[in-house]
């Protein structure tokens, strides 16, 4: 089934609360056979919310709505719904009484503006509330069902879950799948050249690419479960030196599994990414059963005294090389005892670049018993897109050293 | 100006992403004279964008469309707006090159379909992205001026303050006047007592309490710059102790000016914030004039051996207490030879409490010549939200240190 979304809200307009309803309900009402393809975001007023109704667009089957259903001067959802939708309100003195008594429990006195909520349409349904005041509402016109729920997280919630998801479940014929494939380490458009071939041989597939600075993201989703299931079985073979996770899994979360399973330990030694790494890494409950800790070596003093990178390497090369990454890494494998040392040194800019070693050039290390290596990235002129790609290549290089027959020999 | 919004992309109305970008937009295009009065998400398709366009409502001056300006199949965006404002499309061999070269510069071969990427408006302007290979357009009808723009946030932000905002700024005529105080270290409910006959004294001014884990930012708005100011003076010594700068300044970059004018230097040592603290120390560019560097000391091992710290009070105090906190701001500060010290120990959660010392306890020590002192904390039961008011904290024990005046002694 086709949804449509209307929030309803200056604070949504104005950037003072994020949406996060529209999000939910979109995710949500997939698996219940719906599929959200129009959201509109419009203001508190009479003609915004009549106008964003003659614009539903025509392939919408239900329109879910939003916010507005409060007792106070800028809560007029409901009366400019009955006018639209052509019914009657007819005062609820029973649900009147219910909301009294729920008041008095509280020792409150019930004012007067709260009366508006206890309307209810001459032809329709409500849909009840068990958390808040405001109870929605169920209308219907030739063109769409309607369904207008409170603005409250959890109370919107509990009545789509309640209410509004069983119907579209029991009316919707069609279950959708979708799968979310995490890649990093190669470009949108690189990634996409790979799977052309395969997403032109699967009509029935919808692929979509989600770059990001950490990597790809990429979304298959399809009306069969298996379809999904077989094509992913085909392209993960092309993808899996890229491919780290489904849904939302992070990297860190992919090299901690490695290194357990590995029963290895990791420390970092971070000149660029300034901790970056290290607070990822730790994101991860449990982390000290394989992180020992690291060393941020922002001055060539600290690279020398902490992590023993001679100072002649440094004068010669620049703290910017293979050559300092290598021996920052091999040194604090060595001062912290850990299997595996990564480390990292560039120039994380805006300023701080010359013709030779412009913004954006990065050294990674990684230094073991049985494995050594530095590698060579020119990222972005912005410092934090740098620091962020920076940590997401050293886990990336953690990861294929683990994964051993990806490993970059 | 009335600015409409049009966010594109699939992956939004399915709740895969959360849509930060318009609430971005909303907030930040006000104090450039601007009001987003109208938002609509939609899929990929030429028809929802088409739609789209032709639903804006007469009222709005300004579309800012963004998404779907990327390399691949599902990134049409472009081609549907050069039809729609009927301007040719021009392959752009200058920018094609440049971008091939920005390739060849990482060792990449640009794939064909990037070529997409190259077209420009023969009426109409290309808004530059200094990141990413998407430009942005500037095209205009008899209704209004469109900007579309990449949905990668960090290039939307870039090319909205470089090239849109000043745009809107400079044909607005109306100014509404907006500050934004940042407060950390004190909760809105006792932020609202602090300020509410004041609030209740100025009715021609709108104060909004926006709180995040990181403090409470409060936002005032008005029609008039004077008595935005003349408010601000009233309040402001009510504040001092948590205030710590307006707008989108963060506590790092106030660290800094203040390190910088004392001529200091700080060094880290972090336990349960991981490297949180360095990493926001060296967001801020130049950070290395007065940050030597740190450790990251997750192991009882390495407390010892990196930062000195005498196994015999961490066996009898534990590793998260006052004493072991103190010990680790003294060594980091002497073995990194800098001014100051600043130091993180807790349980950051979810597992590892105990009753004595449940998840959210947190100790910083902070270790200077003229000054020590060790501060505690009973924060959340969730770990990234531990670590992130604790670097908050552990930043302001150092700012507040910094002032003198408001030195907590």
């Amino acid at each position: 089934m086709k949804i449509g979304l209307i929030t309803i809200g200056d604070e949504l307009l104005n950037g003072t609360r994020i949406d996060t309803n529209a999000g939910w309900i979109g995710g949500e009402v997939i698996s219940n056979g719906g599929n959200v393809l129009w959201h509109v975001t419009i203001s508190d007023t009479k003609d915004a919310i009549i106008e964003a109704l003659n614009n539903v667009p025509k392939s919408i089957d239900i329109v879910i709505c939003t916010g507005g259903l409060g007792p106070t001067h800028d809560d007029i959802t409901s009366n400019v719904l009955f006018d639209y939708f052509k019914v009657k309100a007819e005062f609820d003195s029973d649900y009147w009484e219910l909301l009294t008594n729920k008041f008095s429990q509280r020792d409150l006195k019930i004012p007067d503006i709260n009366k508006n909520q206890a309307m209810k349409p001459s032809i329709g349904n409500i849909i009840p509330n068990p958390i808040g005041s405001a109870r929605g509402l169920h209308l219907k016109n030739n063109s769409f069902d309607l369904f207008a729920l409170p603005g409250v997280p959890s109370e919107m919630k509990g009545m789509m879950n309640a209410y509004v998801f069983p119907w579209i479940q029991e009316k919707s014929n069609i279950t959708y799948n979708v799968k979310l494939l995490r890649t990093t380490g190669i470009m949108e458009s690189a990634l996409y050249e790979k799977l052309e071939s395969f997403i032109n041989d699967h009509q029935n597939i919808e692929v979509a690419f989600l770059p990001k600075l950490t990597g790809v993201d990429i979304r298959i989703s399809s009306n069969s479960k298996n379809s999904n299931i077989s094509f992913i079985k085909k392209i993960r073979p092309i993808i899996n030196k890229y491919y780290y996770g489904e849904l939302d899994i992070e990297l860190e979360d992919v090299v901690a599994k490695l290194l357990l399973s590995n029963n290895m330990t990791l420390s970092t030694a971070e000149s660029c990414t300034g901790g970056l790494i290290s607070d990822r890494l730790t994101n991860v409950s449990g982390s000290s059963k394989y992180f020992n800790g690291g060393v941020v070596a922002y001055s060539n003093e600290i690279k020398s005294s902490a992590l023993n990178v001679k100072k002649d390497i440094i004068n010669s090369h620049g703290a910017v090389s293979d050559e300092v990454a290598m021996e920052m890494a091999r040194g604090v494998k060595e001062k912290f005892s850990s299997d595996i040392g990564i480390s990292t040194t560039g120039i994380a800019g805006p300023s701080g670049g010359t013709k030779s070693k412009p913004v954006g050039l990065v050294y990674i290390g990684i230094f073991t018993d049985e494995f050594e290596k530095t590698y060579k990235f020119s990222f972005t002129p912005y410092r934090k897109a740098n620091k962020l790609m920076t940590t997401q290549a050293a886990l990336n290089i953690i990861r294929l050293f683990l994964l051993k027959g990806l490993r970059d020999t």
